[in-house]
């Protein structure tokens, strides 16, 4: 096993000492980025870019050969499990991601099974081995997958939603059958985490997209309790390294005490909390990650350094602090902004540390 | 001045005893009714019926005319402020709201002004006559605006959005810009409003419907200092009786000490907050308006019950609730299940009163 040469990142998620503060951007290997969008062009769609392994390792390694960022992550879907318990992702263009059979009777419920990884989602593994393979112990790879209930939310609605009508009519018609397709996702993505650790992921993170999107108790009952699940069931190392984890649900700044109460290390922030204040309430047992406004990358030169040594102050002196967006970067950004983040990031963090 | 014989809405909201929780439902004159669709087929158009107080009168009374409802809500857009300023409201056919004219140059902003309400927006305050001349003095009538911020997110858009690019852009960059916007905003609002209370609304509430897609410190600086502003401004009594006011940030659960600061009477909150949780944090200065996910409504009798009592037992006995939605009901709703909310919320609150 070789060292990291920049291992701040992980430090920063098991909240020890470092020089200064680590920056990665949600979804950094993107569309924003030209060189992404000319592959994706050779690749013909987005699904063959995501399934297929030197593809999905070109991509991972773009934004690093323009920024300083401190870490990668794998380029994939977050709809992989579901596709590979046999519902048929597909895009269609210009609509978001969708499934051919979406889970909309008792027996398509029954009938779901937790998929082997090696067998079912291979690309994906093997991706993760390529990956690593090519970083040279640079920096390290963070694997991820959506949760239990935002897996669900797209294998039920058969789509994206805007008002969840359908997850959310069996939610409060029939809990029983929501419980059902949420224990086998637990353990898909358990499965599914553990074979990205174990193919060379050096950190996981786990997106509740939409569990911000339930009321508090049905938050509590059908999204957090199944994060919990997760989180207790993913490796915690792998050839004697630490493997810390993230949990991120969007919208979630109501439930930042249970979701660092999950087990995880770190807890994802979206823009909307003051990171100050989710210090005071969480940060004794948890890393942060977050949190600036995407929105602030559409700025200037200026405005970037202002806001991002913003959120820096906000957080404040010590450990535990992993600098992201609050939410995936937009793919109307310029690209040299990232770069100005990125540097701002490193340099007005230093007095911090 | 003749006497309300249904008053307990206005009691609630001043946090004064009642016989039983006060309901009505956000946009509860609309497309789950059949009655609605045949009035606006006849209107010919959403604004053909919005823009005329005859058919306004008779949308907003039919939800009335179903379920023992304790309020009536001023049929109107969220938008005919904007529309008033000159930016040229219409709707592109399954599109939502557009502007013709949206602000998009400096010299737009810097040419807007305060419409009067009297002049520019008759249709709206002939609108409340009528409907205060229909109702009999049955329930209270609810007057309503948009607020300063969410006004600005479709003047500056032109229409909605998923990721408000062009607002935060101006945000980030131009704070001057959309200060000047918001100000004049929030003038036209507290005209807008206090002309609905002269002509006869008992009560007002004004929507921050995308306050929530801010920072914590945008939301501060750019939603929240506005709603203070027209809290301030508004009548808080007319012809010797008192006009209690609600603000309903969406998404503002991080802020409820804040929006409850602004001198308001009453906060509305959306289903993700816990209403227990937002009684200790705000009970004892406002009272609180909610909270029910409208997706409880797609279920059955007996699931609508119990999420209706779980809510009424969440904020516990004694004053200053009134029942509603989390967020304006869905087009999707059988009309029946409304009915037996409603039903239920005053059966089952009585213990509680």
């Amino acid at each position: 096993m070789q060292m990291l040469k920049n291992d701040i990142l992980i430090r920063a998620l098991l909240r020890q000492p470092v020089p200064h503060t680590p920056v990665w951007i949600m979804r950094q290997a993107g569309r924003y980025l030209p060189e992404y969008n000319a592959t994706r062009k050779r690749a013909g769609s987005f699904l063959g870019l995501a399934k297929n392994p030197d593809f999905a390792t070109e991509v991972t390694l773009q934004p690093l050969a323009r920024f300083g960022l401190d870490a990668a992550i794998l380029f994939s879907d977050i709809l992989t499990v579901p596709d590979a318990m046999g519902l048929g992702l597909y895009f269609a263009e210009g609509e978001g991601p969708k499934f051919e059979r979406p889970l909309r009777d008792e027996a398509a419920i029954r009938a779901l099974r937790v998929p082997e990884p090696r067998e079912s989602l291979g690309y994906v593994i093997d991706a993760v081995r390529q990956i690593r393979s090519a970083l040279g112990n640079s920096v390290p790879l963070i694997g991820f997958s959506g949760s239990p209930y935002t897996l669900a939310c797209y294998m039920i609605e058969g789509g994206g939603s805007d008002d969840f009508r359908t997850i959310k009519s069996m939610l409060y018609a029939r809990p029983d059958l929501l419980h059902q397709v949420l224990d086998i996702n637990a353990r898909a993505v358990i499965a599914y985490l553990n074979a990205q650790i174990e193919a060379g992921a050096q950190a996981v993170m786990v997106f509740d997209t939409w569990g911000g999107a339930l009321s508090d108790a049905a938050y509590r009952e059908f999204s957090l309790e199944y994060l919990r699940r997760v989180i207790g069931g993913l490796h915690r190392e792998w050839n004697g390294e630490p493997v810390p984890n993230i949990v991120f649900t969007k919208g979630g700044g109501l439930w930042l005490e249970d979701i660092a109460a999950t087990g995880c290390d770190a807890v994802g922030l979206d823009w909307t909390v003051n990171i100050g204040t989710a210090r005071r309430r969480i940060g004794s047992r948890v890393a942060l990650q977050g949190n600036l406004d995407p929105a602030v990358l559409f700025s200037d030169r200026a405005t970037i350094r202002a806001e991002a040594g913003k959120v820096l102050r906000n957080f404040g002196s010590g450990n535990g602090h992993v600098f992201n967006l609050g939410h995936g970067i937009s793919q109307f950004t310029p690209p040299e902004h990232v770069g100005i983040l990125v540097d701002a990031v490193h340099e007005l963090s230093r007095p911090y540390h």
